[in-house]
């Protein structure tokens, strides 16, 4: 499913600001060449980003592993004039931030000091209040590399995976290592049983989702007993209900996983819960 | 170690050959956004380029992998353009081929007929008729993804574990997988155990190299008894001789394994006798 089906107006790149069109970089930028590079994509409504703070602490993480040497407070005063470039300034916008290591002659290992490149563009989309669409989601065995917890742009083995689902008819892929579910493609796995959550400790085998950190205070709000512990392929046959988080995706109910209904395929009583107390976080009540 | 300092003269891409300067692609490019390509690098000699036929056969196989729908016969033509204009022709140099899935608005799952990108650019290199280096190597445990058998450009994986030999004052980092050594971050890696040659069987835990298929085939024309068989960590207590393959590492002793010396710390007797043939090979005698 498209996170967005059009370039957007202009783009932000390395300190100007240009249109679609004339967004180029070099070939020799290790973005490009080795997929050496760190992202973000915010939700703003209003002029706010959602948990800004939050999904600036994880890209400076994911710089840190990485050894890239960039400051994003650098970048944070030209994000006001990426939407005014954009004319979304009072609309509801998604944001993508892109660092790369920057552009040298091709060797793998890290050149000396260049120069990050940064990218940055922001389109119109507006997400429902509440995510009411159900997803269907695959399964395979995971085949990506055990350092998920890098929002990194070697991003292959997701693209892989989520083009799985969409050759299915579904809009997501559950990985599982060792027998055990870990995420999926693009978003994070919950589970209910009974009444608590569980959904995978956030290890190098995941990417700790903004949305999964909210859900997880949430459930700790509303009292929902939470068991960061993955849940195997067998205990899928017990559980009552499913979801995914995403930035996008927000909480969304899973009903079907392959060919097995979750509950009886709606969204379930702690799914709805949980949509609810985030649309409220999100309207800041 | 570098392959290279410094940008080539020009460059080709998408059908134009431009200065390196000039080498932009649009930030859309999905090699740039997901890592969503495949290279090969090649050597060339006098005009000819060694083992061109399998290094295409690889192309065509990842390309295939990805569902990439691009037939590299088409850029075939083209590679003595890119010669001509690097002024070339007649030297020693390494010709690098990147293709991505091409250009659309981001969303994980392939777009619909996409145009791939196509890069080429080649810089002098004359490579040594032997490699008499010697390489220390690190060893770590694989944390990349399991598609390995893959040429793709989501090498982050790589890139950190060639930097991690690199901050070691170290050539190369062999990486374990359940204990079994498998391959180096650009480089395969064979042992040497008595009279048998040892090296990871061809499967999805390592990239195929062309130069280890040529080795393969000059034992079996040596009369060198060959195990498609992993060693074990362990198993490197025992082995006579170690060497690296590689386009441009072409074969290369190892003389350390962390601080372990290989056998007498020199180019083994079996080593040799491949170097030899295999210079013997691009001599075409």
């Amino acid at each position: 499913m498209a996170l967005l089906g059009s370039y957007p107006k202009m783009v932000y790149l390395n300190g100007s600001i240009v249109t679609s069109a004339d967004a180029k970089i070099s070939v020799f930028d290790r973005g490009f060449l080795f997929g050496d590079g760190v992202y973000e994509v915010m939700t703003c409504k209003n002029g706010n980003f959602f948990k800004a703070d939050y999904h600036f602490k994880r890209l400076r993480r994911s710089l840190k592993e990485l050894s890239i040497n960039f400051s994003p407070d650098t970048i944070i005063p030209e994000i006001p004039k990426v939407l005014k470039a954009s004319e979304l300034e009072n609309k509801d916008c998604l944001l993508y931030i892109q660092i790369t290591r920057g552009i040298a002659p091709r060797q793998h290992a890290f050149p000396e000091q260049p120069t990050p490149s940064v990218l940055m563009y922001a389109w119109e989309k507006a997400l429902p209040e509440i995510n009411t669409a159900l997803a269907q989601v695959q399964v395979q065995e995971e085949f990506r590399w055990s350092r998920c917890d890098i929002k990194s742009t070697s991003l292959l083995g997701n693209v892989l995976a989520n083009q799985y689902a969409a050759a299915h008819d579904c809009y997501e892929t559950l990985f599982y290592r060792e027998g055990i579910i870990t995420e999926a493609s693009h978003c994070n796995v919950f589970f209910v049983r009974g009444v608590t959550v569980f959904t995978h400790p956030a290890n190098n085998f995941i990417l700790n989702g903004i949305t999964r950190q909210v859900v997880l205070e949430l459930c700790d709000r509303l009292d929902i007993p939470v068991q960061q512990t993955g849940l195997s392929k067998n205990e899928l046959n017990s559980i009552d209900e499913a979801f995914l988080t995403g930035t996008s995706t927000q909480i969304m109910a899973i009903s079907h996983i392959e060919d097995r209904r979750v509950g009886s395929g709606v969204t379930g009583v702690i799914t709805k819960k949980l949509q609810e107390a985030l649309r409220l976080e999100k309207l800041g009540v």
